[in-house]
């Protein structure tokens, strides 16, 4: 296949949504976006690396950030965690604090941002540092060693994360955090304020098309437990919207309120696109659709 | 592979289970099913037919029949169906009616009860008989005239049916029915009672593992409209446990709460298993245990 | 006190609303009220009784039905009533299925529809008769042998019930409901049909100031019964408006979407007002703001 | 009357209670409560002060400092508190977030633990020290300078407080706050930990029984407000148990988890009861049976 011929077909079709969605302004490091952004990325598992448009730019990925934290905290900690946090789609939006409190402080998956904080607590808790661990492990997956937290956009979250912190303080209130909860938020909010690119991302998300093999060989997950990511990504990785993203794009993927989205493609690669504008659900209008008109051109789908 | 080991070693496994769980017991005719009853078969798109235990032994399909329904209204009357049914995972039991009434009676998918009484509608609107459709259906596509509801257990169904009854009316307050909430009810609770075996239901599955098209080679639905069902089964067929399901087992899937359970192999068979003992989420404990054998033994994974 | 001026006062502040509400229009025949009535009476307990504006023109009571529907169940069956109904204010809007379910189908309240329904079930259960019961209540306590249910209004409501009939089915699952959900239908849609004028409700509800004394000198309930349906008026009589209806009014009340309001100054009277004008939370615009007016001008309030 | 009759006949009945309920035990400083402590106290708008039992004794006020704030908060600032806090009752938990994030931050009303919250917050930007000015006021009207915060059960509810502070950060998510989460939370520790005894609280109570006028013949509130919070108080006092409230004393009251009880009798009086161990929905047991049959006993309600 030619990918080259391939991403620019996509993101060309994408480009005729009639609307681009609205970039998130609900802090203003992120507002700042650049609304006519776009590129997309594809690497392959053997070693391809394709891209288009803004593909080579940073954006924050923020909650992109949960895929990886998700994979470390499995790793380092093993299947412990899901005694904390469950891996069933939630029905509700990603900031809900309804159904924590109908279940008792559990969320129900590491995807919405009760579920990533506890999934933050437990990989802090295992390495001392998770926004450490998650930065390093970008940084050696994509071999870029700019990839690093911005620390303007985690102190704006940190100034307007009172939703956040409700969520953490009602989590610990039922004895579901074992680090302060202000410890949590820090390592939350930095997390999912590293900037990385299209193409840094699509190459830190290749271990989970390799079936848990890092870059280096070395494996992270097995090749069951990297299954079951893919499994938790497809029912829970884009909000509110999984089921819709399921039927679209038929791919294991996660998304983030900077616009950007990563997708799976078990045994074959994994794609990543970026563009600001986000629809009702907090996927990107721009990102959801190329990934559509992609996994239709190429028959791609997991399904 | 062989798959007649295959399938008794995945049963042999399941078997291992402390529990079987609990037999369905909200209706009388339900009640009475044989809690030892166990089987299991696969139809391979090449033709294939494999069976163990009780795999020839007819069952009430239940929630399983979701399956055709949406099958045949999406064949009949295309992609406007999603008007009145979303594909979103409800994160909620599968009869309850609280997001019914903060969605505005849009059920959140064809798999829950009320996503299915909405299809059932559809289909009865489209076909004038929607239980002779699913019927007529299964029968061909098993090669098996036998196939039919079962009158005692409808009838029980509908005296006992007060909570389908409760979403019937409530759905029609919001205009999201066509036809009589009495007709409704009777195609649906007709549908549920029929009775078919493992052997039959893996046969009636194969459309979906061959993209769309029927055992006479005619088509059903297009290979994509296939794939986007493959999609809604995996996050949405079993019940509040698609998470779970998709995380073990990995497989779009039904089950129903006869203790059925179907699951596609896209492009490779479809599986069949029956044991009526349920978990807390409603479905077959054994039945689960055994394709998560299954699958972990053979690598089987839409991931 | 001169109660002709003041309702006339009373009256006249009222209509300087700035607005009227919206007539009830979910049934045909509530739309066709007069948007321009307005009446309102006072009954006390030594005899008097006055009115002013359209205060002997009959109109459909509706919810104010629940009143004596309750008070009459407690005086045929007793206590036991409690069993399936609550006395908490719901905090939802009347018809919410939600607290419902998360409650296990026992209702709030009596004055929201799912407890009328099991009220209304209770008292056809001991008197054969709801409607007649509370019809021939009406009459002895007015003196006016032309109250009747009103059989347009109560056939439009069941044409037009699904709502009612899907938490009468819903309760029916739960075991709470003695008789056919569909014989509870038509009591409960033939009592709220029922067509009075102020006049009549006022001289009706004048059992409560008398402390449960009838017309006749017999006693309805104990004294202590009498007060106690007086505090789940004030708490729950004003749907999810109980609380800014003691706040303003200060007085235990009951309203129907027909535009009514009945009021209750215990150990003095009661006033009734109507205006089908309703505001969001569904009471008489008109109707509440005379009330409030009467209670600031005379300082009457239970508090 | 012969109160002190009155009183020791009511603490006797409810001594003969099944149960005393269960000493609040989520934080140490509570679960010390004497479990066996029972007093009870009468002020009279015309000077008497009786008591009996433990009448004399300082308990942890707890969330009866609430009806203080909102009293304080509604003399210095007025109607305008309104905007921020409603006055319906909830149909919820004390301290649930439900409802919270379907009313968009707005707290159903001043007695819930978030309502507090707000109107603790607006005291606060009001007078600079919320705690200070229930403290004095308390002081003032019980004539006892001993009246104060215990700081140690103030620390104990700040290091056990993720609950409340996962609700101030909520509502301050939506711009409900206009403090620092932290000072609020300060302040509605510290006033929630004052101790007082029942003749302190009798006597501070008689305010709303004077219909706004204070100790000194000054007037706090208009007659018309002193109406109107005893109306919230009703529908809200006691926790999701107003109504049962309501039904069985027909007074306004408000209660702690401290197990003290303030109601109000208007233009006539203030009782006061304590006993630690609470039923289920957070009320003294015997609190709420010692006023039981002291109105039983009197004839004593609003209706």
């Amino acid at each position: 296949m030619d990918y080259q011929v391939l991403l620019q077909d996509a993101m060309e079709q994408a480009r005729r949504m009639p609307a681009r969605g609205r970039v998130a302004d609900y802090i203003p490091a992120l507002a700042e976006a650049d609304p006519l952004a776009f590129g997309m990325a594809i690497a392959t598992v053997d070693g391809g690396v394709f891209g288009a448009g803004d593909w080579q730019r940073p954006f924050s990925i923020q909650s992109v950030s949960k895929l990886f934290t998700l994979a470390l905290a499995l790793a380092e900690g093993g299947e412990g965690l899901w005694r904390g946090v469950g891996r069933e789609p939630s029905g509700n939006p990603f900031n809900s604090l309804v159904q924590l409190e109908s279940e008792q402080g559990i969320p129900r998956n590491p995807f919405i941002n009760a579920g990533a904080l506890v999934v933050t607590d437990r990989l802090l808790e295992l390495t001392g540092d998770a926004v450490g661990a998650v930065r390093d492990f970008l940084r050696t997956e994509s071999g870029n060693p700019e990839v690093a937290a911005d620390d303007t956009v985690a102190a704006s979250e940190a100034r307007h994360g009172h939703r956040n912190a409700a969520m953490a303080h009602f989590m610990a209130s039922y004895g579901n955090l074992r680090n302060p909860v202000d410890s949590v938020l820090a390592h939350y909010y930095a997390h999912c304020a590293i900037a990385a690119s299209c193409r840094d991302l699509a190459l830190a998300g290749l271990f989970l098309a390799r079936h848990g093999v890092r870059v280096d060989g070395s494996r992270l997950l097995s090749r069951s437990e990297a299954k079951r990511i893919n499994a938790v990504l497809l029912t829970c990785g884009t909000y509110d919207a999984a089921g819709e993203f399921a039927y679209r794009v038929g791919l294991p993927g996660k998304s983030g309120v900077g616009g950007g989205v990563l997708a799976v493609l078990p045994g074959r690669g994994a794609a990543c696109v970026w563009s600001p504008g986000l629809d009702a659900a907090g996927n990107s209008v721009l990102g959801v659709a190329a990934l559509d008109a992609l996994t239709t051109a190429t028959g791609w789908s997991v399904f």
